[in-house]
């Protein structure tokens, strides 16, 4: 059992010290046992923890700065989801042992992770706490983020959709489900639609803005399907979705239209919201030049039709085109 | 690229969601897309990330109840170093892919791993605030932890050290490095000097009374001469260390000796107050029923001998024994 030498401490130093943005309400960063933050007054706390693991959420041959872009951006992607603004995060990164990584050495292939890492804390302005840097089989990279949400206000859960509430997606879905392939072929492509796998847009504004609005809210990381069915079980609604309505990153008719629905990766907000701030959402998308769309209504769970054996089980989500529910088993979805 | 499955995922909450210590601050726990958590009004906040790989940290045959005790204990001891109370800790759990983990079924290491986890989380009062759990080639376990320090107060930090500063550890050190070689030769064995090295103590209590009369702490995880020098470094002065007024786990002359003094996984804190203060501590520690002992003498770096050319370098620690320097390579020490 091994720790790492002091090289690699003086490496991880050069590399996580500086460069990252500046949290004005951290007393003691880096550095020390550990860090000290004063809160806001009156401000909640809003934290989350996400793990990515080499091979399985990414690609462990892709470029290493790639690799720290979407393991941060996905960890903000929540704060994003609960409305919270971004303050700090913590790393735990275990790098896997031996000379090289993915072929390159493990100072040139940390250096490129802590740049890609300081370029995608800066696009959501979070600071670097702390972390603990180790060494293993494998690379694994834990993140874990915090922000915070003024105390008159409420951060957005996925547990108050009502009734009659319209459910609203951020942005088109799809491009990072249908990067995957693409990525796993060639890791170091980050054009077109693996520019959404690589570098997700944790959708902070938005989300901020939704605070007093937004009756629920989450990022779609599972797919919209799975996703909104965590929305629906939360808030014990069902919810019906309009496949036509649903923006995705390919055309109804095209085979891989499923995918859109039903695969990961997008972290583009799904949210839910009285039917009367219709058109404040549609100002606030034209205002953050989000492409947001209203796909389906949330209904009691009374609602559902007893006699239709298609419909899903309750307090889950309910899949129509052009007004007649989907058979999913027939067009081949896998997550139902 | 595989997601665990909607088992595990069922399995996980089985494993999580109950039985932990309960925060009275947290709004929202483990299943929404993050935590929110109130703030104490006028308070800070201390956190700190540890990251702990399986055959780096811990012997991966280890009882999962035993891995889980240490990985938790190990990161809250690092809240103890600061003065904070502990509040509550994020999870990043990766397990080893396949049917069964150290020869028994998933299920039975995670139903173990987390009473473990529970029980060393009831003995510091921390609550398990949410975190994110996944498969790779081997166990990795990050605890994010957290807690308080009230408004008023300063956490305890490694640079405040003064010339003339007592030298403080809070109880005997070398168990846990001597308990390496037994618990590698038989991971299960949990007696002895293994106990400390599973079920190291978080020194909250003393942490906490400290605030006010330390000038400088941390915990002992790298060993007490490493981390001597880091309090040194952080403080800028240097560590005058009596070999005789050390509490060992062996004596004086026992060829291990040295062992106490270099090696690790202690998590006693070492620490540094006023001498005006010798009486307080020794009173402080009767009462936490602590053996700690004054073990050295904080300098300004312009006292060091300059024509001591066995002294280590400026701004780090010299090793007395009996008033006369201790030649560290004649001895065998490994870390200068």
């Amino acid at each position: 059992m091994t720790r790492p030498s002091l090289g690699e401490f003086d490496l991880i130093n050069r590399c996580f010290r500086s460069g990252f943005p500046i949290s004005h309400d951290t007393l003691t960063g880096i550095g020390d046992d550990a860090s000290v933050v004063r809160p806001a007054v009156d401000h909640t706390l809003v934290q989350s923890l996400d793990t990515q693991v080499a091979d399985v959420h990414f690609p462990a041959q892709a470029p290493a700065d790639l690799i720290a872009q979407r393991a941060l951006r996905c960890a903000v992607s929540d704060l994003a989801a609960m409305g919270a603004t971004a303050q700090g995060f913590f790393l735990g990164l275990t790098l896997p042992k031996g000379e090289t990584i993915s072929g390159i050495t493990r100072i040139n292939w940390l250096d490129a992770f802590a740049s890609g890492l300081r370029d995608a804390a800066h696009q959501s302005g979070i600071a670097l706490l702390g972390g603990d840097t180790t060494s293993g089989q494998q690379l694994v990279i834990s993140c874990m983020v915090q922000g915070w949400v003024p105390g008159n206000e409420s951060a957005l859960l996925r547990s108050g959709a009502q009734p009659g509430d319209e459910v609203w997606v951020s942005g088109p879905i799809g491009r990072g489900a249908l990067a995957l392939p693409l990525v796993l072929k060639n890791p170091a492509y980050s054009q077109g639609f693996a520019q959404q796998y690589y570098f997700p847009e944790p959708r902070l504004q938005l989300g901020q803005a939704l605070r007093g609005i937004a009756t629920a809210a989450m990022d779609i990381s599972d797919g919209l399907i799975q996703d909104a069915g965590h929305i629906a079980r939360a808030s014990q609604v069902s919810i019906q979705l309009r496949g036509e309505a649903i923006p995705t990153a390919v055309g109804l008719g095209h085979p891989e239209w499923p995918t859109c629905l039903t695969g990961g990766d997008d972290y583009e907000l799904l949210f839910t919201a009285p039917a009367s701030r219709h058109s404040d959402i549609e100002a606030l998308a034209r205002r953050l030049s989000l492409t947001s769309s209203c796909i389906g209504v949330c209904l009691a769970v009374a609602d559902q039709n007893p006699e239709n054996t298609q419909s899903p089980p309750q307090n889950t989500v309910e899949l129509l085109l052009e007004d007649r529910p989907l058979s999913l088993i027939q067009t081949g979805f896998q997550h139902f």
